[in-house]
């Protein structure tokens, strides 16, 4: 069965998923961060996946990038599969500002994250379930 | 017609061409890093590209980081579209070891580049169009 990562579980808030990915929100109020983790048990790399998967998995990124750069107004999205302290395959997409904490380098290790506010993360959650359920086969998290 | 960002220019060394992409090599001797650049103009995101592109994209770059996995005997790749500071759209994809010079960091804005030296850039330019002309159809650069 898989299990997503205990560092992922800590960091993110889960939007919903997708036939292939979960889709996780970063807790970091600074920026506009989603995570999407492949359910797929044991894998680091992308090519490690099957070609059925793989070609699923950036159909849904691409989905997801598009949406973000409108739904945020982006000036740049920063996508990146890196992994090197959390192994289990997570690809970042991350909407991007020249006016961000961190821009022009990238977001990672910048600073210290800023939690949502329980408010700001229920609408955040919300609308951002809103708008991917128009773009993707999308299922909503279970209530726990 | 299409025009290699100056700074992509500047940075790096051709390896050769694939039916979408100009393949480069980092010119930064501490890491095994190449840089997918599409052949196409005015394209900041991989969104953006044509459907088909997309799908030619992501075949190439999961091709090249298999590669450069196995090549390289990697510990893990790290695949990323930033262009924060060069917005022209390149896909890094750089073989990351537990010893090298940034882990478990990513490698921008790590220290300085080291350049190759003339002999082991010529060897390592060869031995990766080899491996890329296997896995791939392949253009080598034109004698200039």
């Amino acid at each position: 069965m898989f299990e997503l990562a205990p560092q992922l579980e800590a960091d993110t808030v889960l939007i919903g998923k997708t036939p292939l990915n979960r889709i996780l929100l970063m807790n970091d109020s600074r920026f506009p961060w989603l995570i999407l983790v492949p359910e797929r048990r044991e894998i680091t790399e992308p090519f490690d996946l099957s070609d059925h998967d793989q070609s699923l998995l950036w159909q849904e990124s691409m989905v997801v990038g598009k949406m973000m750069k409108s739904f945020f107004n982006a000036q740049k999205l920063n996508i990146a599969a890196l992994g090197n302290q959390v192994s289990q395959l997570h690809i970042h997409h991350i909407a991007r500002f020249r006016a961000d904490a961190a821009w022009p380098h990238p977001v990672w290790g910048a600073g210290v994250a800023e939690p949502y506010e329980r408010d700001a993360l229920r609408k955040r959650l919300f609308s951002l379930q809103e708008a991917l359920s128009q773009q993707l086969t999308f299922e909503f998290p279970q209530a726990s």
